[in-house]
């Protein structure tokens, strides 16, 4: 499977608490437990060209990851709407944390993928609430996070086809913290944690539930529509 | 409840057989029996300025009817965003036949919306498969219609939050045809039939399902979601 | 509108708390403010014969509201039976907290039912997470609930049709706490709170949503549908 | 994976036409093709002790596959039940075809399972409408079957957790036809075809899509929820 882990790498510059926590990149980190999951895996980045999403690249990217938080603006239209393009033709998609309001994700639901936040170094914990789904495989019955930023309800996202966790904060708000969508032949997975300025994406149920996700949403050979004028079974003049 | 009534109408003005079946255009039958069903109802065409659909127009309409077909490429991408937006702010949506492919479906949508299509004179039976759903109401357990053009799968919208009518066509396909979607505060209900050269919405049936989705999809006083940065319950730093 | 309050008044009468909170039981109190809210209201409780849900009882209720705890092994399977048919062909049912282990809701779900407690005095928040909804209308984005019992996930219950509220409780545990299910011809909403030691359904946010709930799970002159043996549309072996 | 092969085993002793169709039992016929898809498969039938379902033989199947019909009565409801609560615990579930009126499917599911029927030699189209699911893989948009039973709608079953398939008959009716449903946590897929006395089993796309719908069912290593009364994050009286 080829992955592409997507991450705008502006925070990692600019912002030396974040460099400090994922020196290589929020990126780098994601790549690099993917691809001792046993993954072909790239990157890419908002300040190269194209943002590093060339027709090449996107062509053969079985699985696009996607984190962007200030600068969801600097993202091109016509790329944001190729990637659309891609996911609904099969690219598996997950989206991370703040990419709630990447283009991306905001051309696919068609909501304003808006929500309530708060940074406040405040405990998080995610529930486990469809143990059926293999996207849950490997954690227990929740994941607790010291530390995180709180995103809470009303989350502006269409209804999800699954629901799979619901988060807890410790100031008093819930949020559907990961949620799949089927679009087109696409599939996309939502999963909420992930600030920058915190380890989350060094803990091992976090990424175990990414893997997961990865996989999860990865093309399979299924049928492809044909649309368009159709003859019909036999002659309706009859 | 004040009603608009959204049509391209250029089909009622270059083909002689549609003007026949549509003397007052279909937005003139449609809005015809709402009316008579006691609502308020204005109508809105594409040549109009703006389309009709001024602020003004928009801030007080509480369900939008959309009917379009040959000419999606005219509507102003501003003015589709605009009834995007009023939507997400809870304005219903009714959407009709082959405004599947309006802009502002797809918008809201967030995929092709394409399906396979046929001009046959072909018979379609319409089967009630959520018998709970008040959009039902007044009906049989099927609709059956003489003559209708056949939309097929597979119909590349998003798994539906309600799925109400399964269309069977006498050429060997079948279509999601009555289905509800949930956006922000917004709800949205797509009804298939209604080709422009059969007197499809001159049907008893099909105006019941019409005025049952207009009243389903009606904004009600539902709770305005805050979004932003929140304070905690009480003090986290404690 | 014919509701009948199903009550199986039992702490009411052997607990002085549950008496001092709940004077004309839980049941009192619910049929008194769906009267006052212009319906025709009728109440049953377990030690009435046949639990109160005689055949002609049953075949005259459109709303039927539910509330167990300690006794639901005392429920006669034959009555629970009865109340799921009728249920099935368009009888509606609102479940009120304890109730998820009621035998008519087991039956009717198919699964266990089962979730985590604890009772703590504890602070409930009840955050809306579908404000399309009819059964939000008229209340904020969350309801507060000072004290009250903790249930908690993985409840288990088949996928809800639509998921309304999301609760949050300050020990650390979240909750589906307001869902629909549709089955037969039959809507179902469950509403999660209501513990007999606390005030909650004289709380006015409650006493709304309750009110909203039976209006939205009432049964409406949707199609019956027919089965068995079925003549095809025309002769198949031309 | 330890599948097991669940048949009623009737009408292949009693009807010669069926027995020539299926020379080794319909169970028979779906274990050959699992067990050359590499799967250790047994089998079991009503007529054996405990119909074959003791207490070993089910706490170590994966999955189970169920075929039934005439002698649904004939199932002893201890054992239904108990294989009611294998699949909560985890264990896949295929039913397939009039195994919608089991009493396994039906307590399950919690409705009737009842639908429309009809023998005639009738043509079937199951067309795919989700191509995102694995249980599509390797079929093109829609199955062909030249002669099949019609099962039409209304089918009283819940909503499905996920619609892949919709069937289309010639004489007029269509069936979701093939729908995944979530229980505790085991997952179950509802097949449509095979009826007895077609070689429905025999066609490659109908083996391809159990296969599929085998690997899709089968548990995994989610989290086993905990339940009852549970203590708090932190003391809730400070």
């Amino acid at each position: 499977m080829k992955i592409t882990v997507w991450n705008e790498n502006r925070h990692e510059k600019s912002n030396q608490k974040v460099a400090g926590v994922y020196p290589e990149g929020i990126h780098g980190t994601l790549a690099k437990f993917l691809r001792e999951a046993g993954h072909d895996v790239g990157t890419a980045t908002l300040d190269e060209p194209e943002h590093g999403l060339t027709d090449d690249v996107l062509a053969e990217t079985d699985v696009l990851l996607w984190w962007g938080h200030q600068a969801h603006d600097e993202e091109r239209d016509d790329i944001a709407e190729k990637v659309k393009e891609r996911v609904l033709e099969g690219m598996g998609l997950v989206v991370l944390h703040s990419a709630h309001f990447s283009k991306v994700f905001k051309k696919l639901m068609g909501t304003t993928c808006d929500l309530k936040w708060r940074e406040a170094d405040e405990k998080e914990r995610l529930w486990v609430v469809d143990p059926t789904h293999p996207i849950t495989e490997g954690v227990g019955e929740y994941i607790e996070l010291e530390k995180e930023e709180m995103y809470g309800e009303h989350f502006d996202i269409p209804t999800p086809d699954e629901l799979i966790f619901i988060s807890w904060f410790a100031g008093g708000e819930v949020l559907r913290s990961g949620a799949t969508f089927k679009r087109g032949r696409g599939k996309i997975f939502y999963f909420r944690p992930g600030h920058e300025t915190y380890p989350t994406y060094h803990h091992k149920d976090i990424q175990q539930i990414i893997k997961n996700g990865v996989k999860w949403v990865a093309n399979t050979s299924t049928p492809k529509p044909v649309r368009g004028n159709t003859k019909p079974l036999e002659d309706l003049s009859k």
